[in-house]
């Protein structure tokens, strides 16, 4: 019989980078952002039937618990683990790690980002598969890279290294290294060369593996996590080294593997990205969200709107217009990264508008 | 004793110009969109002391009586005269002049739109002083004409003829002749020209002077309406022909005078045109109605929002931002003149937005 599936969706983001639509009280996980559903319940719709329900397990902040009970109304209540505060997706891995452990140590995990966008999801589903079946027979962390379209500056890179020849029908790389992320002529070089891939954030491993490199490489959050309960974490939280699995296991790690993904997947990292992953209309204007727009002469513009609000549009090009409760964004759609640096200024200037 | 001075406010109009912060219900006249008043507010203030509040007629849609009423808490009540249905300024200038006659046969009349942004208001009241002697010792029609500061194809013009006379202390034209809209290279010959001016809508005419214009011009309409009980009006306006005073008095007539204005005025007859009044933070953006902005390297917006909104903008330049109930315009500030075409698309595809 083969090893039980799980998955892990870590949903603990804060999602500035979709402000006004996210807020702190929602961030973007939660929003319907490139569709009808939010990113988190297509997430979990995108591993069916691969994984079911009873093997999906969520990490969150406290605070966003009723937003992952009501988007995904068939997860088992016991399924959703609570963080108090946010330490980065090493404790969060950890806190799954001891969930999944304590149900079944011989299980293999598949962790993945509530608010990715990534299709066709049958391929995905065979990328995991191969992920589990590779991480069961090598022993390996096995993490998913993205073969690069364009030389994006806003991702880390992971170098390949040779193939491996663990099985035949899986084409998985040994990891050379990982790479921060690149500046513009850096990055230009890396998707000449064909050797690095973006960094998914996406794993595979066996729980036996990742309980191992939780020991060697995290030891104080392992051990702090391994046998808490559930009302332990409000004291043994705050404590908590805040760090990235990426930098705290895998770059730690020396039995790596990579296996590349070719098709579509978008961290959806602003406003401009997610323009490019939703069709458009006849004048390449785009909208999303809710309520409906008036376009005169206006062309490549992405519209996020409010059930029963109209956007009307004249003689502009190229805009994110983002009406969202008290707050309203136009912004140039080449700029929507700049939506970061708005919001901390907003911290400071206008904090009731987050 | 000098003739009484009476001034009537024309406040039918249905800006639709300014949509979406104008609506059917709430048209242009009653909003705040030059400062902190609405502009029949200020255009009532800016009469006084020339002329108080129980000299002033204020001719509305019906619809709007009650915008009337909160916007001119001091408005006798029985200076609002109500139009059941538009039917143009013509109408209108015969309903007031009615009811004038009525209460002094030998007042002398300010005709006076309610939507016009006009300073410095002291100077205004010297011409329409200047108007009331001179209408009143000529037994002439006056019209104010605007000198004008750039050649405007939206508005209609008036060739001057030679200076008149009567008064050594004002400078008054006879009016060679009225001129339709013209195109541009027209307009850049009359700017050249310095003999046109623009056509203000803004008149002076002793109550004898204009009841004989009405008999000559439009005896249908002033016989329906000179002895007209408000409660007739229903019946009497639907068969009322729908004309301007401009083109079925003025322009029929023969004794005319202009007197020509040099200070600030505008018919604020888009939101690019507002945009040109409002004095702009150090970035050049504006900020109307209500709400707040942040922006990041954004210049020459006009935002006219809501209270207790936030608009933020990043990295754009010349917009019209407008955040109104239910609509959002988003619009190139050199083409806010086709909100007009927009909104009468909307009248057919999404009337509710109106």
């Amino acid at each position: 019989m083969p090893h039980q599936l799980y998955a892990v969706i870590m949903a603990g983001g804060s999602g500035t980078r979709f402000w006004p639509a996210s807020r702190r009280s929602r961030p973007k996980q939660f929003l319907a952002v490139a569709g009808e559903q939010s990113l988190i319940a297509a997430t979990r719709d995108r591993l069916a039937p691969l994984i079911e329900d009873d093997h999906i397990l969520v990490v969150a902040a406290r605070e966003h618990a009723d937003l992952v009970r009501e988007a995904l109304p068939g997860l088992p209540p016991e399924n959703l683990l609570c963080e108090p505060v946010g330490r980065n997706t090493l404790p969060c891995v950890a806190l799954a790690n001891a969930e999944v452990r304590r149900r079944d140590p011989d299980a293999v995990q598949v962790i993945l980002p509530a608010d990715h966008v990534i299709a066709p999801a049958e391929s995905f589903r065979e990328s995991l598969a191969a992920g589990a079946e590779l991480a069961t027979c090598s022993g390996a962390l096995i993490t998913f890279g993205i073969r690069p379209s364009h030389p994006a500056t806003g991702y880390g890179y992971i170098e390949l290294g040779p193939l491996t020849g663990e099985l035949e029908h899986v084409s998985a790389h040994e990891v050379a290294q990982f790479v921060e992320k690149p500046d513009q002529l850096r990055a230009e070089e890396f998707l000449r060369s064909g050797r690095f891939l973006w960094n998914s954030g996406i794993f595979v491993w066996t729980t036996a593996v990742i309980t191992a490199a939780l020991e060697a490489s995290a030891p104080a959050t392992w051990k702090a996590l391994r046998d808490a309960r559930p009302q332990d974490l409000e004291q043994i939280y705050p404590g908590l080294q805040a760090v990235s699995v990426d930098v705290g296991v895998m770059e730690q790690a020396s039995d790596l593997r990579v296996i590349p993904i070719d098709y579509t997947w978008s961290d959806v990292g602003s406003w401009g990205a997610l323009a490019d992953l939703v069709p458009s209309d006849g004048d390449d204007n785009r909208l999303l969200g809710g309520g409906s727009m008036e376009a005169i002469d206006a062309q490549g513009n992405l519209i996020y709107g409010e059930a029963g609000m109209l956007t009307a549009l004249i003689g502009v090009r190229d805009l994110v217009v983002v009406r969202a409760g008290d707050a309203l964004l136009v912004c140039a759609r080449n700029r929507s990264e700049e939506v970061r640096g708005l919001v901390e200024r907003l911290n400071k200037s206008a904090p009731e508008h987050l």
